[in-house]
């Protein structure tokens, strides 16, 4: 076996030590990417029934792989816009590196699907992101002290904004979603 | 949407909290459920081309949900040989309790995967089980201090007895763990 794949698999280990804006909800510590990661996957298999005509092999793959650059290039927070624009281009640029880890056709297909989830064209990169959006929206009305709503000074409109790919994923999501965030804002947790 | 769903997902949100024995391999932490469940799926990923004729996306659903019964009962150590038979009637129990939380349909539907994957009888749930025990050979082969082999003074035949899934995967897969254990046996990391 090619010492490649190898490399890749320990070059992905280091997923762990990225950390995000949300705070774990228990121990007080900030979640890793790798607990996102899981935690989003388990959310696209639970909620499979109200994503119609899926690929879920395709969309685990994604949410698998999605934050595996940000092994070079750091997390961006969701809500810093100027942040997310310096971000993108230091995504492809770790991407290329990464992926060139690996045997190239492997290399390739997984660039492809990170490129697909990214771009957020397709009905299962909708789905992906949705559920990469979802998770940290739940993470964040769970918590009792609003998470990095409350902490950030997000508003509701920037809420808003961040989860059209859920509201358009299905009528039950989308419900759902707004009256998870009308309770949030009777909370107070928005700006 | 009904609000079961959600229970289940802010359940398996506490996989993070359930400690393995491996250390990391830059923090000094132990690994976590969710960073392990995470980086064997994307050894799954990997490592595909080498186990024909499996379905992905069923292995990835098992290694994303096959360590979530630990939530309520709890790591045991993969030579803790006493523990693991104790262990097998609790998890068991822990399987109806958290399956118990979704609709009926979807809660079975992930319980007869979780019994599937413990069952290891098929060619998806040997690859799942393959690559839920190569992810912790891995961080111990390349954690300089010998990992838990070293720490709980483990010997080559109690490795060889854990790796017999993975060397049915595939001639390729049971090469590498050869060449890998002699390699860790020369650098003294087992007992």
């Amino acid at each position: 076996m090619h010492m490649s794949y190898i490399d890749f698999i320990m070059e992905a280990e280091k997923l762990r030590y990225i950390k995000r804006r949300t705070p774990n909800l228990i121990n007080g510590q900030r979640e890793n990417d790798a607990e996102h990661s899981h935690h989003a996957c388990l959310i696209a298999i639970v909620l499979e029934e109200f994503a119609p005509e899926i690929n879920l092999e395709k969309v685990l793959k994604m949410l698998i792989i999605h934050d595996l650059v940000e092994i070079y290039s750091g997390d961006t927070f969701a809500y810093d816009e100027l942040g997310k624009k310096i971000q993108k281009e230091k995504e492809y640029e770790a991407a290329d590196k990464l992926y060139s880890i690996l045997p190239s056709q492997l290399g390739q297909d997984l660039y492809n699907l990170w490129v697909e989830f990214e771009e957020m064209e397709t009905k299962d990169s909708i789905y992906a992101n949705a559920v990469d959006r979802l998770q940290p929206i739940l993470m964040n009305y769970y918590n009792p002290q609003g998470g990095t709503w409350k902490e950030f000074s997000v508003s509701r409109e920037q809420v808003e904004e961040r989860i059209k790919p859920i509201r358009s994923v299905s009528p039950q999501l989308s419900d759902y979603m707004s009256s998870l965030l009308d309770r949030a804002e009777a909370k107070g947790y928005f700006a």
